[in-house]
């Protein structure tokens, strides 16, 4: 796999914030969303931070567990 | 990898619906689309065909390619 641009870095690093900003005003710890969305907490502590290309599945499965629309989860001016 | 699960699928074939949707209102072909994001022509059938778990950094290639915000390729109802 080619590594990203500096472009893919950054609309990553925005994704993981975007749930970072939802999941903490949601008042859910790291833990309590992965164990909701079916996911392991490193994983989605990797994707908070932006170091991982998630896929449209684990994009809605995120999206459910934090009650959000999975089109809200992704950054809607770095298209 | 674990087979996809129906939701999944229907999310995935959601994706890729409103890819064709854009693509064919911006009067685009799927070689066009394809040749903007800087993917296979082939790939991008499957995707519109709902046959790809997606990630993040090519749902941006296309909606960048589409002109289109990321977040309006995500249904909205389904998460």
């Amino acid at each position: 796999m080619p590594s990203a641009t500096p472009k893919q870095l950054e609309q990553r690093a925005a994704f993981g914030a975007r749930v970072r900003e939802l999941r903490t005003a949601a008042g859910l710890s790291q833990e309590e969303l992965a164990h909701r969305a079916g996911l392991d907490r490193s994983y989605v502590g990797q994707v908070e931070r932006g170091e991982r290309n998630i896929s449209l599945d684990n994009i809605h499965r995120i999206a459910g567990a934090l009650g959000a629309d999975a089109g809200a989860l992704l950054e809607r001016h770095l298209a």
